[in-house]
């Protein structure tokens, strides 16, 4: 593996839509216990689940500390490839490489700085040197080059594509004090044009209400395919979410992409709030600096938080009526998919989803 | 990767000879400071070296401890290829998988239970359970099934092998108290009939004088091809490591291998004797319960320790006369190879050499 001075678009490289083939996808496995109820362990039987559930459409590999290994190769799928990647947390999509290809079979990562969403000024846990590391052993096990920038914080949750060009951030996010405070605006979206091969970025404002992640885009928007835009929106106008999702609609509706087209907006409706319980409270340990997991704090549950894999689409389930809803909303948006539901609430408690615990790796 | 029930020898797998062709080779990173001198800073240097030779003839990845990798990285030529494989030392010969083959591009690995070289009996260090993970996650990264011996201990160093039914051993290691007291000789040698596909086995009495390994054969005996074996030898018969040749040699010349032929025995002579330095001992860390480094101490230098590449030969180098001795020999044993020396006094300093930091892949 080679780091390169270069950029991915004075190359021709680009970052593909995540709707585009994949050869596979990687995941981490989840365990420390100031974020993980009970050890870990009811969230592990659910990443096990989500792993299993995406092996049905490609090759999935998960990343393990040692110290989880064996544990990790008992519980998950035979056809799960396990291999050790030291991690601090479990958020593969936000730690882990950004994938970049040319249309002569070349494959490259982008390895972005990772600060734990914030580092000092409002990071979520300290340290986070495992984490920044996983992107380099991604490039690594990949057999591909990389660029890396020492400079640039970003997190891939906080970004989608439409791989024609176009990208769809919040200002909430990439705006933070605690990612780029140095960069202006227009400097944050120049670094994203060079390293992922763009024209536009269209800034959302706000992420999902008391989203932990600064409000990634990925809880709350996604690109279905170029031109059509999913929005997590509530109709209840006593909901904080209803101003976030109204404001975010109107930009999406005011806007074009870099082609130049209208964008087709389509409303993914979020379920009833999701309280943490007592029980799940006291199930994390209490650590300084780490976020504490209170009783009745609402979670950041959003349908916009699945997986799009190879002719399949991976999505959370709260238990709630509104589940139905996803479902056939997301069958009507990806008619050529099959629509997998997974109980993930479990993830949710971790603070994040799905989409959040995967991250894939383009076919060439 | 599955973990099958049966043995390679039902399965129709066999262990090749080293000097059949190769995908690669696997090695660990040395950092621990109770046995390699000076924060392993000169045993690094040398493995880079190692690892930079082996990479002219074959595709080499390093395995790294998290918290070396940025460092291993950094030393390692840009070639080689650098995954985290946790372990608590970095004898990938010893605590890594040995690979099987079939006729019809079967690759399969045995992973035999390590145990330090001892166990509690005689062990080197405490705990070795990073090491015994090792050969799994080499399994798992070659995206090839495994066979667990759970309840057999053995290290790759203690066995050669002639591709064609033969194995070399010493009855000082596969014997010694601290491997598999439980079994008799016989079961131990139906052991590894069954799980390297074998017909015989021959028994060498001890290994390198002073090798603190309990006498690996790696170090001693060596098949060069079928019918050929390299023999560590000395003429001054004040040495103690004469009477251990000798004794070996006649062995050597009595038997016949599997197919049933006299061995032709070459000898390669060793270098005078390599003795610990003031400066050396003191480099390395004073821990209870590993080996000392005493100053004075005689080492378990040989050149039989030296890898067997693709089109090529890595062997150590003493700076001593007897260097180019070896060189010589070794190219008149092996014409159709590329023989290259490498410094190798920092490797013998930690107990081992060329061979016992490296792990051969056999193609398919």
């Amino acid at each position: 593996m080679k780091t390169l001075d270069s950029t991915p678009k004075k190359d021709g490289f680009r970052m593909p839509g995540e709707f585009e083939p994949h050869q596979g996808v990687y995941m981490l496995w989840p365990q420390r216990p100031d974020n993980w109820r009970n050890g870990g362990k009811p969230a592990q039987k659910t990443f096990a689940k989500v792993a299993e559930t995406i092996s049905e459409f490609e090759h999935v590999t998960v990343g393990v500390n040692d110290d989880q290994y064996a544990n990790a190769r008992h519980l998950l799928a035979g056809d799960v490839e396990v291999v050790e990647i030291s991690s601090n947390d479990a958020w593969m999509r936000d730690c882990g490489a950004t994938f970049v290809k040319n249309d002569r079979g070349g494959l490259r990562a982008v390895d972005w700085t990772f600060n734990s969403w914030g580092g000092l000024e409002d990071g979520l846990y300290f340290p986070w040197d495992k984490d920044d590391r996983v992107a380099q052993k991604m490039a690594e096990l990949e057999h591909v080059d990389r660029y890396r920038l020492n400079d640039f914080v970003l997190e891939g949750g906080s970004i989608h594509v439409d791989g024609e060009g176009t990208l769809i951030t919040t200002e909430e996010c990439l705006l933070s004090q605690g990612r780029n405070p140095q960069l202006s605006k227009e400097q944050i979206e120049e670094v994203l044009k060079q390293n992922l091969n763009l024209e536009k970025v269209i800034w959302l404002k706000k992420g999902i209400y008391l989203d932990e992640t600064n409000g990634h885009v990925d809880n709350i928007a996604n690109f279905v395919k170029p031109g059509v835009v999913a929005l997590a929106w509530t109709d209840d106008k006593t909901d904080p979410q209803y101003e976030i999702s109204k404001e975010n609609l109107d930009i999406l509706e005011r806007t074009t992409d870099a082609k130049g087209r209208k964008l087709k907006v389509v409303k993914l409706l979020v379920p009833k709030p999701v309280l943490i319980t007592q029980e799940e409270s006291e199930g994390v340990d209490a650590v300084d600096g780490t976020l504490p997991r209170t009783e009745g704090e609402r979670l950041a549950a959003s349908y916009v938080n699945y997986y799009t894999a190879n002719s399949g689409i991976v999505f959370p389930l709260f238990d709630d009526p509104m589940d139905k809803v996803a479902k056939k909303t997301l069958g009507e948006l990806y008619p050529d998919r099959k629509v997998v539901g997974v109980p993930a609430r479990e993830i949710l408690l971790g603070g994040g989803n799905i989409h959040c615990i995967t991250q894939q790796i383009p076919t060439i």
